[in-house]
C-alpha cells in the first residue's frame, strides 16, 4: 500500500536543545566571553575530504533541518540550571546565553545538489560564540543526512526502472537515526518509507507488506494470504518465502491474484526475503507471467546494497522494487558509516585563520571562499573552482587552478564553460530569506543535478574524479598564510 | 574537565510515538482485529546470529529505553488521525487502538550482561497485536545499543589502564544516534561523554578539551593555551597540533603547566589530535616528564577504534585518555555499522511457530523458551544451553545438546557446572517488577560478566566462540516442527 503525498514539507521535530553540543563549544563560548571575542566576527566552513562509499560524488542534504536547529536555538531556564550544575561557568555567563540567539548568515548548496570534496558546502558568518556553539549539532545533521542521502542515489543509480523503497528501521541507529534516514533516503532518490512517523513528520509517502509473523498466524499460508488480500484488495504484497518461496508462496500468491482478479482487484506485488534473487525473481516472474499476471510486481528485500541490486540485475534478475534496509538507513559499506564532515575557522575579525597540523590532509583553506561551478554547452557540470569570496569575476579560460589536497598538481580551466556560483544565502541576520522547499523538489534536485555529471562519476567502484581545483588566488592565499605561521614557528 | 556524577538514572526522553513503526505492523495488527486474532497470546523472541564486529560476544544493552517506550506506548487524537488519512484502516479498529495499551510481559537479560548469537535476549509474551507494534521499536533500540555498549566494550578491552571517553556527537547518525550512542558507550565501559545533552539526560559524566579554532582565535597559541587554562586551572586539557605538535603545542603547554603550578594548579592533560600517536605520545611523554609533569596525561583523538588503540599500545604508545569518536557512536568497522537483531514469532494460541525459509541460517527457533548459564567452580561463564520453557530443570552432565546452527554438530554438557537462568521477568501484566537500574550499576555488570568469560572471548580477532546450545528437547520439537510444515508442503 501507499499513501498520498501532502504537498507542504512540514516541520522536522529536531532536537532544538543547546546541549545537544561537544561540552568543549560551551567552555570555549565562556573563554571567548570572557576575553571579550565573543562578538568577532567568525567565518567557519563545512566540507568533507573524501567522497562517502569511496564514490564520485555527494548528495547535500540535511540544510532544512538544520536551518531550523540554529534559528529555533535559545537557552532554557532548563538548560541553564543545567549547566549551572556542572560548576564549570561563570553566573554572568549563563546570564549572558538566556539572550542567546543565532544573528549570522548562512551560505548553502541547496539541499540536494551534487556536492564533492573539499568545496565550502556550507558557510557560517556569525560573531564567533554563536557559530561556534552550531559546530555539533551542524554537523551531526549534515553528515549523516549527506550519507544517507548519497547511499540512496547510489542505490537508485543501478536500479534502471526499478524504485527503491527505504525499510530500515529497526536497524536504524536510534530513532531519530530511523526519521533523518528516511528523509534523506527520500531525497536521494527512496520512493517511499516503511516509517509511519516518518511519513507523518516529513509527507512521505509509506508502504508496507507483511511479515512472517502474519504467515505463522494462520493454519496455512493460502489463509494467510487471503486474509491479507482482504484488508487491501488494491495494494496487496504477499510475501513468498515463510514456508519455501518456489513450493509454497508462489503457488499461493497465484491463487490468491486469481481470486482478487475474480472479485475485481489485482494483486499488486509478491516480495521475496531470502534465496538467490536473481534466480528466484526470474522464477516468479516466468509463472506470474505465465499465469496471467504480468502486472503483479516483484520487490525484494533481503539484505540489500547498491552492489547487491547491481548483481542481480547483471545476473537478468527481475526485480520491480527494491527494499533496502540496514545499508541504506546506516550508510553502510566500504568507505560508509560516518561522513567526515568537519567545520572550519576560516575568518576571524577580518583576517585568515587555518589550521597547519603535522598532517597536510588535515590543513584547512583560509578566509571567506566562493565556489564557482562550470558547465559545458550540453549542460553538463564539468568543473568546480573555489576561490576567494572577494574575487567576483568568473574563473577564465587558460586560468591556472591547483588541485585542494596537492598544491603541486595544477591545471589550466578549459574554454567553452559558463560559470555560474551554485551557492545561495539563505540566512541573513539570523532570519531566513527564502521559504523551506518540499521534499520533492529537493528530492527532483539531486535527480537532475546527477543527471548532469560527467560519466562515469556515478560509477559504484573506481568513478571518474570530478574536477575541483583551487583558484589562483586562494592558493596563494594560502601559501602566505602558510609560510607566515612556518615562519612564526620556526625563526 | 569532568563533572560529578548523579546517582539515579533519569528518564530518557524517547520517542513514544505508536507510528515509529513499519506500516505493516499496523496494517497486520488491523488485520489480526479483524479475524478476531488479535488477543491470541502470543510469544516473541528477539536474537541476533552473529556477534557484532565479528566478535566473541555483545554487551545486552537497551533495556530501559525498551521498558520506556512500552509501557508508556497508547494512541494519541493526533496518531489516529493521521492514520485515519492513510485511507488504510477501518474507523472501527482505529477506535479499537484508542484503549491499546501494552498488558504482557517481557523477560530479559539484564541490561550490561554478556550475550551470544542464538539466545532469546528478550521474550515477549502478550496478546498477538500487542506483541507485534512494539517489534520495530524494540529492534531499532535493541540493536542499537547493543552495537554500541559491545564497541565500547572492545575498546575498553585493549587500552588496559586507559580510560575511554566518547566524542562522536558531529559523526553519529542524527541527534538521537548522539544520544543512544553516549548512553550505550557508558554502559560498555566509557568513563564520560563529550554530549552536554547526554550528560543532562542520562546524568553521565561530560569531559572536553578546546578545538584548533581556539588557538586560531587568539595572536598565538601561548595566549591560546593561556587564557584557557586560565578558565579552568584544574581541568584543563591543552590541544597540541593546531600548529605542530612537537615543535609548538608541546613546548607552549609545559609553558602553561609550570605557569599553572605556580599559582597552585597542575594542567590536568594534552591531546593529540594528529600524526603518530605511538611516537608522539611517546615523545610528550619524556617531555613532560622531564619538565616534572608526570601526572599530566595524554589523551588522543584521531580516528580511533580498538585496533588502532591495540596498535598504538604494542608500539609502546603512553596514552592514559582514548577520546573515541566516529568508530565508537556508529558501532564502524568489519561486521559493524548495525546489530541484525531479530523478533520472531515462536508461539501463537500454545502452539509452536517458525519460520522455515529457503535459508536454514534464517530459521527461528520455535516454542517458548529458557537460557541456562553453566559456571564452573572459579565463576567463569563455560556455557549456555537454550532450552524449552517447560523444563524447569537445569542440564544434567553428559546430556548430549546441539549446535543451534548446525543441527549434526552435538556436544557432551562437562559435568562441574552450576545452571542458572541469567534472564529476569522485568514486565508483568503491563507492569514493571523493578525498579530501574543506574547506568553505573549497569556499566558494573557488563565490566563483571565480561571478566568471566573464557580466555580468548574478548579477543578482538579470531576470538574463541562461547559454548552455546541447543537443549535435546528443544532440538526435538523444532525438527517434528519442520518435519510436519515439510510434510505439510510436499505431501
Amino acid at each position: 500500500m501507499t499513501t498520498p503525498l501532502p504537498a507542504a514539507q512540514p516541520v522536522q521535530h529536531n532536537h532544538l536543545s543547546p546541549l545537544l553540543t561537544d561540552l568543549y563549544q560551551l567552555t570555549m563560548m565562556h573563554g571567548y566571553w570572557r576575553n571579550a571575542m565573543h562578538e568577532q566576527s567568525a567565518v567557519f566552513d563545512v566540507y568533507f575530504r573524501r567522497n562517502p562509499y569511496d564514490g564520485g560524488y555527494a548528495v547535500w542534504a540535511g540544510l532544512e533541518p538544520v536551518l531550523e536547529y540554529v534559528l529555533g536555538l535559545h537557552f532554557d531556564a532548563d538548560s541553564l540550571a543545567y549547566l549551572g550544575s556542572l560548576e564549570l561557568f561563570e553566573p554572568a555567563f549563563l546570564k549572558a546565553l538566556e539572550g542567546w540567539r543565532f544573528s549570522g548568515s548562512i551560505e548553502s548548496f541547496p539541499e540536494g545538489s551534487a556536492v564533492f570534496p573539499h568545496e565550502p558546502l556550507l558557510t557560517v558568518r556569525a560573531p564567533l560564540w554563536e557559530a561556534q556553539l552550531i559546530e555539533t549539532a551542524l554537523l551531526n545533521t549534515l553528515n549523516f543526512q549527506t550519507l544517507i542521502a548519497s547511499k540512496a542515489a547510489r542505490c537508485v543509480s543501478v536500479m534502471g526502472n526499478g524504485t527503491l523503497v527505504e525499510f530500515g528501521t529497526r536497524r536504524a541507529q536510534g530513532p531519530d537515526g530511523a526519521l533523518g534516514a528516511a528523509r534523506a533516503a527520500y531525497i536521494g532518490g527512496a520512493a517511499a518509507t516503511s516509517n509511519v512517523l516518518a511519513g507523518q513528520r516529513f509527507g512521505l509517502p509509506v508502504v508496507g507488506t507483511h511479515a512472517h509473523a502474519w504467515v505463522e498466524s494462520f493454519p496455512d499460508e493460502l489463509s494467510a494470504f487471503r486474509a491479507y488480500a482482504a484488508l487491501h484488495p488494491d495494494t496487496t504484497t504477499l510475501l513468498l518465502d515463510t514456508i519455501d518461496t518456489l513450493a509454497s508462496g508462489l503457488p499461493n500468491a497465484v491463487t490468491v491474484a486469481r481470486e482478487l482478479r475474480e472479485q475485481g482487484h489485482e494483486l499488486r506485488a509478491v516480495r521475496l526475503d531470502s534465496g538467490d534473487l536473481a534466480y528466484l525473481s526470474r522464477r516468479v516472474r516466468s509463472a506470474l507471467d505465465a499465469a496471467g499476471f504480468p502486472g503483479v510486481k516483484i520487490m525484494a528485500s533481503n539484505d540489500l546494497s547498491e552492489e547487491v541490486i547491481q548483481s542481480v540485475i547483471r545476473e537478468g534478475g527481475r526485480l520491480d522494487l527494491y527494499a533496502v534496509g540496514t545499508q541504506l538507513v546506516t550508510g553502510g559499506g566500504p568507505g560508509g558509516g560516518a561522513l567526515g564532515g568537519v567545520y572550519k575557522l576560516a575568518e576571524l575579525a577580518g583576517t585568515l585563520r587555518m589550521k597547519l597540523t603535522g598532517d597536510p590532509s588535515k590543513t584547512s583553506l583560509p578566509g571567506a571562499k566562493r565556489v564557482w561551478r562550470g558547465v559545458n554547452a550540453e549542460g553538463e557540470f564539468v568543473w568546480d573552482v573555489i576561490g576567494l569570496d572577494t574575487d567576483t569575476r568568473p574563473p577564465s579560460p587558460g586560468e591556472r587552478v591547483s588541485d585542494p589536497s596537492n598544491p603541486l598538481k595544477s591545471s589550466r580551466l578549459p574554454a567553452g564553460l559558463d560559470w555560474h556560483n551554485p551557492r545561495q544565502v539563505v540566512v541573513a541576520g539570523g532570519q531566513r530569506v527564502q521559504s523551506p522547499e518540499t521534499l520533492q523538489a529537493v528530492q527532483a534536485r539531486a535527480r537532475a543535478e546527477l543527471s548532469r555529471l560527467p560519466e562515469g562519476t556515478l560509477r559504484l567502484l573506481n568513478p571518474h574524479t570530478y574536477r575541483v581545483s583551487l583558484s589562483g588566488a586562494l592558493q596563494a592565499s594560502r601559501d602566505a598564510l602558510i609560510g607566515q605561521l612556518q615562519s612564526d614557528l620556526h625563526g
